[in-house]
């Protein structure tokens, strides 16, 4: 039924996952993943009825069942049709305790979300992107880091140890799937982001959080880069942001 | 003259700074900035002769009163007119040659090209910056890094010298004037790019050179950022790049 | 029954390990942990039998439940006896495979090995270290990294992400635990090591692998460093390796 | 006259440097540089009225001429002699300002100092160590870095620029000379350092400042290894320090 390229989005609630849902649906169908329905729905329903095309799949990205369940989903409703971009954004894992009273289950969260999960994601999301060569843009898989991406702060150990593995797998895949011509790239988050959940947090300054929507515009540039010039790494902060 | 706002472009040849220039002259009235006036007649009067608006300065960037002189003819050229981007982009300063080999003269261009150079660049473009709030996007100071700039290879000493410490500068502008509301910019370019300078260079795989106009379109993308959402540091490569 | 301090080493074959056991068994009794006891009973032997004294545990440390009780064992045979140094030194979790090869179990045992591996020996040192203040030198809990600790080379995704979130637990404990006097170290081992396994591994260049012995020092000069002068990284290699 | 190999120390003044100076004699004789003669005249004393050999010269690293002239008279003086280790520790080329404030003169100072000053000091010195093989540990150049050599905060651009700059020149050495047998270090210094000048500093915890008979301590432990076992990066801080 669709003419157009997929985008499929994993980890989207209402903040820069749908950002980045609603900047993609402007040039391809896209498909929403979440563990939870809700996170997506109203999502799914805004982009349809304004033009675009949208899905949504309930799926669980550490549950590596439940993402290939959700991947063939997408084989059998849009076959045929070319994954032009996936991205990874989900926001599990995040724990903030003093080491000695983390739990083991609470440690391993943020590796069995960042990690795992970005495991199970890239290897559903490229042998799709490996054949979608010859669209307008390179296919491209796209990691959502975060401060802790790069510093492992006091009380962070599980996040921290999430992320900085997110990265590594980043870098892996770029190196091994980039010369095969999928652009892969990591994108550093360095603050709060304006969403729902953030509403309430001030801050000295106006403009002191992240704006979802700018943060979609970066993700879309990057995909747009020709294989000659792909940008792995971009970190993106709010101007008073202390770094 | 202008009512087009202004952007400033040093270090223009026949590669990145005028891929640059052009990008810019879409939006904006552009000056470059280069020691021989040879460098950039011929993209002055393309842009010119294209519908943009160009003007060309000869000025040596590792003087400072060269550089002052540049700005004071800008000043009077485009009186009242807004500086919405400054773009550090040139390419003097390299010698690759054993340390002991290496004279003094040859290891200090690279800081005075790349260190002093941006200094005196970031002297006369800031206070102008500064000014130029309310504009549609952030006014915006971009510096070029390479490969050199985050890795001290064997025989580098005087490119990498200076590479690192344009790194340190930007670093610490973009920490002082964030909050100032300028958004202060790092790319590093690592690989060749594809020049008349390096057309005769041949690689394994086809499209191994980064595409300078590819480039350009990352530095306007970084200067179209709005302030809660600032990019600090992109690194672009050909996608068979070995990193 | 013993009067010096202790120091605990995970992950003892006949290579790393056992140099860091020798080395710190001329200070104090060692324990040595290892899955398999045919990787520590000679080394125990060794260091008992020529005036030092160790004592050999079978221990997963993959497996909180083993850790623990491997702990108890120690607190059981050393009752009173302050834990001066812990070394997290396993060499579990590589696999060098083409991503899209790779199983989720392959994966997931560089976590397994260096990530919840480390968070299981650290739940179980830090108290100990904690409680071992006054000795001669700052109780101190060291990890072995590699060069996949800051770099994901292609077909290395298992090993990186393993060895980048061992580096992220290590920051964060040692910006948690400085503060209260433990020292937490972070050792990147960029090389060969020259071991049993390695001895057939011929290089152009003579002295190419890592010495042991050498690696040992530096762990000793460490924990040997006051409060005052923490060291957290250090990266070590031969002479003539590419970095 | 001397029999012990030689060690040269640029950059002595009562604090860290003479600390490195009264290590290095314990096994060698030492050779102080220093701008003013007052900075390393009790310091020689003291060396040499305690059974320690050492010489003091009044050098500027800025300046090559200086430097050539004292490594003419230490080749006089000690004719035939090895130069077992060199040290560049000069603090100088340190102004905090606002980047607008910034005088051309005070920003070139950081790279004067720490860029080109260490660029004078290595082309003298690598000669040297380059002949000093053979000894009982491999010849050695070590460099003095700071917080600034991998930070670049706001008001701090010409002392990071310099630090940036150094900390590339080391690396650089090190990838060129480590294949030819000498160890190039690069030592991260992140805090306050306990010296005379900052005695009234106090701060909220004891033994908040880095002690220079420690870090004298690290930078002879980097002297000891062997080629095997190369150590480029540590970085040291006191226990308490926000990194």
């Amino acid at each position: 039924m669709a003419t157009k390229a997929l985008a499929v989005i994993a980890g989207v609630g209402p903040g820069t996952g749908a950002s980045i849902a609603r900047r993609f649906a402007k040039a391809y169908s896209v498909v929403v993943l979440s563990r939870n329905p809700a996170n997506f729905e109203p999502l799914v329903q805004e982009i349809n009825s304004s033009g675009g095309q949208a899905l949504g799949i309930s799926a669980d990205v550490t549950d590596p069942t439940s993402v290939k369940s959700a991947f063939e989903k997408i084989a059998q409703q849009y076959a045929g049709v070319p994954l032009a971009a996936a991205v990874f954004n989900p926001a599990g894992g995040f724990t903030r305790k003093p080491f000695l009273e983390l739990t083991e289950e609470e440690f391993s969260q943020g590796f069995e979300n960042q990690g795992k999960g970005a495991f199970n994601f890239a290897k559903s999301a490229l042998p799709l992107l490996l054949q979608a060569q010859g669209l307008q843009h390179p296919p491209t898989l796209i990691f959502t880091g975060a401060t802790a991406s790069v510093k492992g702060s006091a009380n962070f150990a599980a996040f921290a140890t999430g992320k900085f593995a997110l990265r590594a797998l980043a870098q892996s895949l770029a190196r091994e799937f980039g010369p095969k011509g999928v652009h892969v790239s990591h994108v550093i988050i360095d603050g709060v982001i304006d969403i729902p959940r953030t509403k309430a947090w001030t801050f000295e300054h106006e403009d002191a959080k992240l704006d979802p929507d700018a943060i979609a515009e970066s993700y879309w540039h990057l995909h747009t880069q020709p294989r000659t010039t792909f940008g792995f790494e971009l970190d993106l902060r709010p101007y008073v942001e202390k770094w």
